[in-house]
């Protein structure tokens, strides 16, 4: 069966250290332990990815390509994203360089239900470039914003969507403003004989968009416009689903989430959308956080911001049982110490290497 | 009201150069238009956010916080993000650092339902510093597992998470693992006298997490794992409406993203979850893309790859009429121009601008 196949770019400088970090690339993506744990026959045939390739980056570095087995992927959207970038998207020196899904996947997937033609034949443009501008800036009402739309559809454009920051705003809510940017749109084509497509933001929580989606359908309206990244990709492949047909059209907004701050990405909004306890790689561990930054994000997570609970922070990613005194004292009683790879290096004295991680907490947790 | 804050950190050399950029900053993440562009009072005063202040950042460039009016939220989860970082999030100069929700966003995203009182009391451990481990490698069946489950318990680990990388797999789906996995600890805490929370990983569309949350309740677990980038964190707030009351970990998988090249995130997979058009930046614009990368993303989006539709590339971001013919050329007819301020740029002579961008582009379609 055909397998999931990724290329990363690492930041290495030699062969030998490209192919040893494409190895643990591969094993941080699924097995998250180190190969010499691994014991199962299954496991090392059917789940770590194959290194299929490691050469140089003409752009510097070097280039690997992961197979993965299907099987790993569960057909499952929030899994594939996981496979291809869970982790090691905490890593500075990997970039996710491209993804080829096999046919299994898409079909799994399902994809544009519209796609070139489709959205082609919605908007009555069945060749040539097509031409598409946004109804801005937020702050106007929905009447004013139809008369925009009614200006641009009598000028002839194709496409005329929301900006993508037209929320259900209290100034301008989404019913009152996709029914009078659809009838300007109609209005205008009465006058030109040629329809524009209106397509409205979705914006919000799935069963949110869900319902703007069924009420822009029941208006008329010829597309909609979403932000992956914003709804989450898992949430829009779902809509697709049961959601009346229309073209979707998606913005990019927050596909370049990276660049947030740790404490404020993990710990303000993490815990603000509702995470009673949020895992993060601790300083010195596999991943790239400073000891300055894991203390800033433990306390922001804890720290009084009513009406929200204090979170609790969970130091994890590499550490080893040995460090367990270290971690306590630097985060304090209200913790939890997450660590793994390093209990399964006991191999069949797990239990026992377990014990002791779980009496070196308490001990360093009742230290005075 | 009190205002949302955001405080960003500026690549940029000097005083002027920031003041400037957190200017344009604000006015990218609200109206997406020049501030000359800006007639409306109420958009004046209501939705462009105050740059508070702006200083030089210690670690090198600037420091800029900015006050975006509350009501510019709609107390909207998706629509908060978008503020926070939607297009600034792909411009190469800017990082979100540090967010700060005023009480009225507070409680309408409402935060932990347990917090970390609540996770001790679910834990049965009212102080000190809580332990946590990981059920792995994914391949293993739902019986070992299990039995892994039941060693970590019997050690006294205060919380027995899956790896987060345990999807419903083939190998090992999530019902029969996770009845296994709770039956192990439950046996567990017979002999040992202390139960240890099992804490399954839920994943996949929010249907999908919204149904193995209920089961794992059905079960008896503890706390349920999710990663709030793979599922999207408004599907996260608004589980935490209808789902059982069980405490969550949040796991930082996929938390960053942005080191993913544009044509496999906005190309492949936007395609392959769904989208039927993508909008994406245009070399040149305002944004950081290459014309290569630009070019790749448009070919990603149109190659075939049955079963999927080809998807309709959208190049946007501060394109001008002028520039029509020029982007019609490099992408073909294949593609929908989406130009925004510069028509807006036109003030009343709104219409006849339009017209020009629509003809421009005609015309640059049907040339030879």
């Amino acid at each position: 069966m055909d397998a999931l196949r990724a290329t990363y770019r690492l930041r290495v400088d030699d062969p030998v250290a490209a192919r040893e970090r494409a190895e643990g690339l591969g094993l941080e993506q699924t097995v998250e332990l180190p190969r010499s744990t691994l014991r199962d026959p299954f496991v090392l045939a059917q789940i770590v990815p194959e290194v299929e390739s490691v050469e140089p980056d003409p752009e510097g570095g070097f280039r690997t390509t992961l197979a993965f087995p299907l099987a790993t992927t569960a057909l499952d959207p929030a899994q594939l994203l996981n496979l291809l970038f869970g982790n090691s998207s905490l890593q500075e020196d990997v970039v996710l360089h491209d993804v080829f899904l096999p046919r299994a996947l898409r079909e799994a997937l399902g994809g544009p239900r519209f796609g070139i033609a489709g959205l082609r034949a919605a908007a009555g443009a069945p060749s040539g470039p097509l031409t598409c501008t946004a109804l801005k800036p937020m702050g106007l009402a929905p009447d004013a914003l139809a008369e925009l739309a009614g200006t641009f559809a009598r000028a002839g454009i194709d496409l005329i969507k929301d900006d993508h920051g037209l929320a259900d705003h209290p100034f301008c809510r989404f019913e009152p403003r996709v029914r009078a940017c659809q009838a300007a749109v109609e209005k205008a084509a009465l006058e030109t004989g040629r329809r524009a497509l209106y397509v409205p933001n979705l914006t919000g929580t799935p069963q949110t968009v869900a319902r703007q989606w069924r009420f822009a359908a029941d208006c008329g309206v010829g597309a909609v416009m979403v932000a992956p990244m914003l709804i989450g990709l898992p949430t829009l492949t779902e809509l697709l689903r049961d959601a009346p047909p229309l073209p979707v059209l998606a913005h990019p907004a927050w596909a370049g989430a990276l660049r947030i701050a740790a404490p404020a990405l993990l710990g303000r909004l993490f815990r603000a959308y509702g995470a009673d306890a949020v895992i993060f790689p601790h300083a010195g561990g596999r991943f790239a956080y400073s000891a300055a930054v894991c203390g800033e994000l433990a306390s922001v997570l804890r720290e009084p911001s009513p009406p929200l609970r204090p979170a609790m922070p969970v130091p994890a990613g590499g550490m080893s049982v040995e460090r367990a005194s270290e971690v306590v004292d630097f985060y304090g009683p209200d913790a939890m110490l997450l660590i793994g790879g390093s209990l399964y290096d006991a191999g069949d004295a797990l239990l026992e290497r377990t014990r002791s991680f779980v009496e070196a907490v308490s001990q360093a947790g009742s230290a005075p």
